[in-house]
C-alpha cells in the first residue's frame, strides 16, 4: 500500500549489496512467540493507518490452530499485535463459518479496508471481510468454491468491478498451482474468471516452476500492476519457496506483460531456512512510496516468522522488465 | 424435465424384479460407434423438445477427443445425433475458449435451453450454454474457477436467482469430491457457495465413500429436489460408479432431507461392467411424469454407451425417504 | 473341513481336463442377489453339520457394507441363507465391537465351531467368535492389534495351544503382505508370532509376488498341513488374485514344506473376470474327504459370487511337492 | 515383414465394416492354454520363414514367468509352438544373464534372423538374439543399460548402421514412456540416440497421451517407415492400450513424417476387454505384401491371447498420412 | 521413573520463561559422536539405578544401523556408554531375533528392569527384554505381530496384567499412527486390545494431526497414568515432531480423562531443527519425584541427539487439564 | 587427479580427530554467490592444469537455470569462475542439444581433457565433452539414452576401451538407482553394460540403501580403483546424501573388491544441513597424490556450496578393506 502520509520503514541498500532486495538488518522483525499463545506469527498482512500502520496478522497458536489477529504499530517494524483473534461480524451474509483462517491480505478499497484470507469452509477457500477501523470487522461470503489459496484483492476497481487474484488448487499441499483472477460487481458474486500466469516450466524458471501465488497487494505504477509473488520449486527435500515479481497489463490484469524469471528473494539465512517449515519466503505486504521511490515487502520467513525486505521501486520495476521470462 | 406433452420413453416393470429401478430391456440404447467418429457415447443429456426429443451427447472421437453433440430424437430411445459437434457462439462473453466439452447437462429455465458441461480451461471447470432451438447455441462465461465437474442448474430459479450443483475437484482422477450449491444472479457472477453433501464414511455406505457427483436436472416433488447422483468407491482394481437419489429441500438445497444409504443402481451387466473404463453407471439426465409417475434415467455405461433405467417416480422418492442415510 | 459323515458335493473331472482342480460346472454356485437386500455374496465359509452343512456368509448389502451371516445346505451346494446378519453374544469379552465384518472362516476345534473374520476396529484386525449350534454365537477378543486380514485357525490346537495364521497388513489397499502364525493358549491373549511365509520375488513365482494370504481352514494330511492361500499380483490394471497351495509341517507350521510355484486357479470365467472387482478368485473354505480323495474349494469370484472347484486330494498334495517354490 | 514368397493370412473386409482395420473372424488365434505350460500367449512375433512362417511367442508360465518360445506355422494362423522355451547360446557376449524374457520382435537383416526382446538384467532392458534357422539360437549384448523396453529393429541398415527404435523408461508400470531410435555399427555398441517422438498432449490425441511404444518391425513404403506403434491412456480404472501408426523418414527415422491422430484399433471386443490385463490392443509383428497390398496386424489381447486384424496397406498409409496429428 | 532415592537432573526455571517446560541449559546432554562408532545418538531411555542411573541408548553407528546400548550415570546428565551393543540371551524363548533395534524404554516392575524397544522382525515390531543389573539382559517374545512402534509398559501391573502401550503402523514412514493399550498375563501372550487415542483432526490440534506414540513410561499421579507422547504434523517439508502430555485413567488406561491440545515442547532450538532429521522432538523417558514436584525428560533431537526438558510436575498436570483438547 | 606436477590442496588432520575424512578449516571454499549470477555453486569439478588447476563449476543462476562454468586457480582452494557459462561447438556429432547441463566431472584421458555431466536431452542423460586448454569446448553425442545421471569416465582406457560409471535413473527425484560401468571403443557407441553395485539392504547399510552414484574420477590405487561415491536415505524429511568409498576391480571395474559399510562423511556441519537442498555431500571430484599420500575431495555442500574434506589415501584405501560391506 502507498504510504505517503507516514514515514515508510526503511533502511538504506547496504554498502556492497547489488541485489534488487535487500533484508532488514533486524530480521526478523517480528519473534515466533510476540504474543504468549502463539507459536509462530509469519504471512502476514499491514496497510497505512492514522497515523501509523495497522496489520492482520496470522499467529498459530500452540495447539497449531491457524487464525488472524489485529495489530498497530507507528514506524511498520515495531507492532502491538492484540492477544485475541479477530472476531467477525456478519456482513454481506450470515453465513460466516470458518474452520481456520490464514495468509491475510489486507487493502483500502474506496470507504473501508477489505480483508482476504485464506478460510477453511469444507477445505481452504477465499474469506472476505471488511473494517472501517481495525476494531469492528465483518465477514462476507467466500469469493470461490474450494478448494483456493492467495487470493488477493487489486486496491481499486477495475472497469467498475472488484478484481481478486487467486490460486485454485487442491486440499493437501498441493503439488500445483496458478494464478487467475476473477471479478465481481458487489464482493458477492463473482465470475470473468481467467488465467493470468502459471508456473514456469523447469528449464525456463525452476525457482517457480511447482506452483506460483500472488503476494502483496499488487501496486500501480506507470507501467501496470506491479505483483509480487511466490514461486516453489519442489526438491527432493520438500518445497522451496522464493519471492518474484511480475507487472501485469492495468486494465486487463490477466495480461502479463513482464515477470521476472531469475527470483528477487529465495531463502538464504537462517531464519528463513530454519523453523517449522524450513526454506520458505512468502510475501504477503508491502508499502510503498512512489515520490520516495520505495518499497518495503513484508514476508513470512520459514513458516515462523515475519521478515522485511527493502528495495528502490523503480529498480524493481526496471529489474523486471529487463529479466523477464 | 418432466415430460407432459409428449410421451415418455417406457417399460413396465419386469416380473419379478423387486429393485425401484429396471433397466431397459434393449440397453444400450445408444452404441459407442453410433455416429462416424465416436469412439464412444455416454454421460449424455435430454430434453423434451417440441413433439419429441432433444439432446446433448458427449461423442468421444477416435482420438479420444471430448466433445458435445446435438441430437433429436422422437421417442427419447432412437436417436439421430449430429456428426459435428456443437458450434458455440458468445453469449455474455468474448471468452469461450474450450479445451475439450464433456459430460452434459440439459435443461429449460424461463426462456431458453442452458447447458452445463465440464469445460477444458486449464483444467475442468463448469461451461455454461444456452439455446433457443438446438441449432443455435451460445456459450457464457465459465461459472467457477478450475478445477470444478459435474455443473447441473437446478429447472428454475430459487429466491430470484439461478442455482447450480457443482462438484469441486482436482484436475486428475480425483479421489475425492463433494457436491456444493452456488447461486447467480445473472448467470456471469456466482457465489454463495453452499456444501450439500459429502461423500458418505466407508462403514455407512461404501459405494460413495470416495466421491459423489450430482447427475440428471433435480426433479422438483413434493418432499423437495429429487436428485440423482452418482457414488464412487475406490477398489482395488480401480473407481466404480453408482447411482443414488436424494432429497433436497425446495427452498434451500443445501439441506439434504433424505438421501439413499443403498444404492438404486449399479453396474453389474456385461454393457456397465466392460467397456473403455468398466464398472461405471453415471446417470446424466432423467425425464419424468409426475401424472403418469414415471422417470426414465438416463446414465452412461462403462464410458461406452447410454443406457436407460426406469421407475416409478412416488417409489424412487419413497426409497430415498425410509433408505435415508 | 473334513466330511466323511455326508456326501461332499461333487463333479468328476471334465473329460480332457488336464489342471489339478476343476470348476463346478453350474459356478457360480451363490448368486450375488441370493439373499434380498445383497449387493454381492462371496468369501464366505461352509463346515459340515448335522446332515448336511452350515456356512457364515460375506453378504455386501446394497449400501456396501460389509456383514456376515448363517446359512445351511443340504448338499454344500444349494445354500439357504439368512436375511439378517449374524448377532453375537458378547464370549469371552465385553467388548464386541464391529464397524464391519467381513471374509469370515470356519472350524470346528474340540467342542465348538470357532469363526475368525475381518472385524473392524479402528481399522481391519482379525475377530473370532464360537457356536455350538449356528444360532447362537459368541464373540470374543479380537486376536490382534489393527491392522490384520485373512485369520485363519488351524482345526486344532498344537501344541496344546490355539494356532491362528494372519496376515498383518496396513489400513488401506495393502500392497504388501505376509502369512504369519500366532499361538493362544485360551482365545485371549496371543503370542509367539512366526513368519511363515512371503510374497514371492517377482521372477520365482509373478502371481503371488505382491502379497498372500491363507485362504481355507488347514487340511491335515500325511505330509503335514495343505493351506490352500490366495496370491496377488499387481498388473498396470490392479491386482489379480489367484490361488496356490502350501504344506506346512505339522508340529510347527512356520516352516513351509512345499508351495506351489504355479498357481492352481486364476481368473479366467467370465464370473471371476466381471463383477464388483474384476479378476479375483479368492479361497475362503474347503471340504474333503481323505477316504475319498476328495478336495472341493469354495472361493469368491471376482467379489461378487461364490464359486466352487474340486480336485483330487492326493493329486493337490502332489502336485504342491512336486512344483515347489 | 514382408511375404512376397508364402501366401499371407489374410480375410476380406468385412461387409460394411468402414475402418481401416478389421479383426480376423476367428479371433484370438492363439489361445492362453496352447501350450500345456502356458498361463497366457500375447505380444508376439512372426517372420516368413521357409515355406511359411516362423515366430517367437511370449509364454508365461502358470508361475506367470516369462519366457519366449519358438513356434511355426504354414499359414500364419494355425501355430505349433514348442513346449519348452528358447535356449541362446553365447552370440557376440559371454554374458548372458537374463532373468525374464517377454515381447519379442523378428525380423530378418541381411544375413540372419535378429531377435530383440525385453531382457531381464537388474530390471528390463533390450536383450539382442539371433538364429538361423529357428533352432539355434545366439544372444549379444543388450543394447542399453536399464530401464528399457520395446525395442524394435529396423528390417535394413540405415546409413550402415543397424538401428533401433526403443522406451526408454523406469522398473514399475511406468506412467510414462516415449519412442527413441540408437545406432550401432556392429550390434554390440549404441550411440547417436535420437527421440522420435512423444506421448501426445491429452487434448491433441488421449488415447496416446501416457506412454507410447513401437510395435512390429517398421515396413518401408514409398513414404518412409510405417511404425505401427501402441498407445496408452491412464483411466480411473487402470492402463488401456490401443493401436495406431506412423510414417517416419526414410532415411531419418528421427523425423515424424504423419502419426495418426485417431487410433487404429482400440480394445472392444471380449478378448481385448477381458482378460489378465483387461483392454489391451498391442502390436508386435506384421505381416505384409505391397504387391497384393495387404498387411496383418499380429497383437496380444488383454495381456492374455494373440489376435489377428487385416488391412489394406495403401489405406493405412492413407489414413495416416490424412490424420495425422 | 520415580527418583526418590538419587538427586535428580534438574535445572530451575529460567526468569522470564513462562511455559511448562524448560530445556536444560547446556542441551544436547549427549551428543552425536559420544561412542567412537556412533553416527548419533538420540531417542534412548533412562532409570534409576543404584545410587546414579542407568540407561539404554539408541546409537546408530556410522553405517546407519540402529542398535541399543547400554550405559551409566551419576548425575543423569554425564552418562557413561558402553561402545558395544547389549547382548540378549534367551529369556522366556529361543526366537531372538532381531533385524535391528530401535527407540528403547525402561522401566521397572515388580523384580526386574524391562526394556522394549522397536525390533526388527519381518519389518518393525515391539521387542521385549529384561535385566536385574544391566550386565545381563534376556530376551523374550515380540510383543505383536509387525508392524508396530513405540511400545511402552506401564510401570506396574493393572488389574493383575502387564500393560502395554504401543502404536499399530505400517513398515515405511507411516502417514498414520494411533496409541492402543494392550494386556498380558506373562509377557509373552497378549490381548485385550484396545484404543486408547487417535490423531487429533486438523482443526483441533494441527502438531498432532498426523500420528501419535507414547513416549516415557507413563507417571503415575493422583489424576491418573500421566503420559508424555509425541505427535506428527506433516508440512509440506515433511514430518514434524512435537511433544504433548495425557492423563489417562488409572485402572482402565484406555479411557483418556485429559490430553494437551497445544504442545508442550516444539522444535525451536538448532540442535532440535537441524540433523539427520529436521524438526524432531521425540520423549523416550522421563524421571520423576513427585515429593519435589518435578519431572525431567529425555528427548531426541532432530534423530541426532539427546536432550533434557524439565519441568514442575504439578505444572503439568495442571496444564494437560486446562488445556484438554 | 593425480597433483604430482603441482602442490595439492591440503591441510593436516585436526588434532584429536579420529575420522578417515577431516573437513578444510574455511569450508564452503566456495560460496553461493561466487559469481554475480549465481544462485548456488555445487556439485563441480576439478583438474590439474598447468601449473595449477582447472575446474568445471556447476553454478546455478538465479532462476535455478543449471549450467556448468570454467574456472581456473593457483591452489585448488581460491577459484577464478567465468562468468559465463561453457559454450561448445560440435565435436563427433552435429546434435548438442541440451536443456540443462549440471554435475559435471572432469578427466584427462590420453590426449585431452575429457568432461561428462548431466545433459537435458528429453530428460536427463549423460553429455560429453573434451577441451585441450579449458577455452574452446567441444561436446560429443550423449553417451546413453535417458534416464540417467552421474556418468563418471575412468581416467584411463580398460582392455582397450572408454570405460564409464553412470546411475541409470529415471525422470523425477529417483526413489531408486545403481552404478553401472559401460564401454565404448570411440566415446560415441557405447555397450558391454554391467551392474557394479547397488544400493545396500536397508539393515545392511541404511545410509545408502535408497540410491548411490559414482561421485570422483576413480583413483587406481595398487588395491584397484578406489571410487568415491554417494549414498542416500530416504528419511521421513527427505533425502540424506553421505559420502563412502569403494575398490573396483582394476581390469573389470564390474567387481567390487570392497565398499564401505560406514560412511566416510556425512552431513553434519551447517553448511551441509541448511542450504537449498539440506543434509547433502556429494562429491565430485578429488586431487590426489601417491607419493604424498594425500586426498582431497570436492563435493556439494547442501545443493548450495562447495567443499573440500582431505584424507591420507592409504588410511582410505584402508579403511575401505576393513570395513567392508
Amino acid at each position: 500500500m502507498s504510504t505517503e502520509k507516514v514515514a515508510m520503514p526503511w533502511q538504506d541498500r547496504p554498502e556492497g549489496h547489488t541485489e534488487v532486495l535487500w533484508r532488514h538488518s533486524e530480521n526478523p522483525i517480528i519473534a515466533r512467540d510476540a504474543i504468549p499463545t502463539s507459536n509462530s506469527i509469519f504471512n502476514s498482512a499491514v496497510v497505512p493507518f492514522g497515523d501509523g500502520y495497522a496489520g492482520v496478522f496470522r499467529c498459530d497458536n500452540k495447539a497449531v490452530q491457524m487464525n488472524i489477529f489485529a495489530g498497530f504499530s507507528k514506524d511498520g517494524i515495531h507492532w502491538d499485535i492484540a492477544h485475541e483473534p479477530i472476531q467477525f461480524a456478519a456482513g454481506n451474509t450470515e453465513m460466516i463459518d470458518s474452520d481456520y483462517k490464514y495468509d491475510p491480505r489486507v487493502t483500502w478499497i474506496e470507504d473501508r479496508y477489505w480483508i482476504t484470507w485464506c478460510n477453511g469452509y469444507h477445505g481452504p477457500t477465499i474469506g472476505i471481510g471488511y473494517t472501517f477501523d481495525f476494531k469492528e470487522f465483518f465477514q462476507c461470503e467466500n469469493a470461490f468454491l474450494p478448494f483456493n489459496r492467495n487470493g488477493v484483492l487489486f486496491p481499486e476497481k477495475i472497469d467498475g468491478k472488484f478484481a481478486m487474484l487467486s490460486r485454485p488448487s487442491d486440499n493437501g499441499h498441493t503439488p500445483f498451482g496458478d494464478i487467475y483472477v476473477s471479478y465481481s460487481p458487489d464482493m458477492k458474486y463473482w465470475g470473468e474468471h481467467r488465467c493470468v500466469m502459471k508456473a514456469s516450466p523447469f528449464m525456463d524458471s525452476a525457482w517457480q516452476c511447482t506452483k506460483i501465488g500472488a503476494g502483496p497487494i499488487p501496486i500501480l505504477v506507470d507501467e501496470g500492476w506491479l505483483m509480487f509473488y511466490h514461486g516453489v520449486i519442489n526438491t527432493c527435500n520438500g518445497f522451496r519457496y522464493s519471492m518474484g515479481a511480475a507487472i501485469l497489463d492495468k486494465d486487463n490484469p490477466a495480461v502479463v506483460k513482464y515477470r521476472t524469471q531469475p527470483y528477487l528473494l529465495a531463502p538464504q539465512t537462517t531464519y528463513e531456512c530454519m523453523g517449522d517449515v524450513p526454506n520458505v519466503v512468502f510475501p504477503c505486504a508491502a508499502l510503498h512510496s512512489v515520490e520516495e521511490d520505495k518499497v518495503a515487502v513484508y514476508y513470512g520467513a520459514a513458516d515462523t516468522t515475519v521478515a522485511l525486505a527493502y528495495g528502490k521501486l523503480s529498480e524493481v520495476v526496471k529489474f523486471t522488465i529487463e529479466n523477464s521470462l
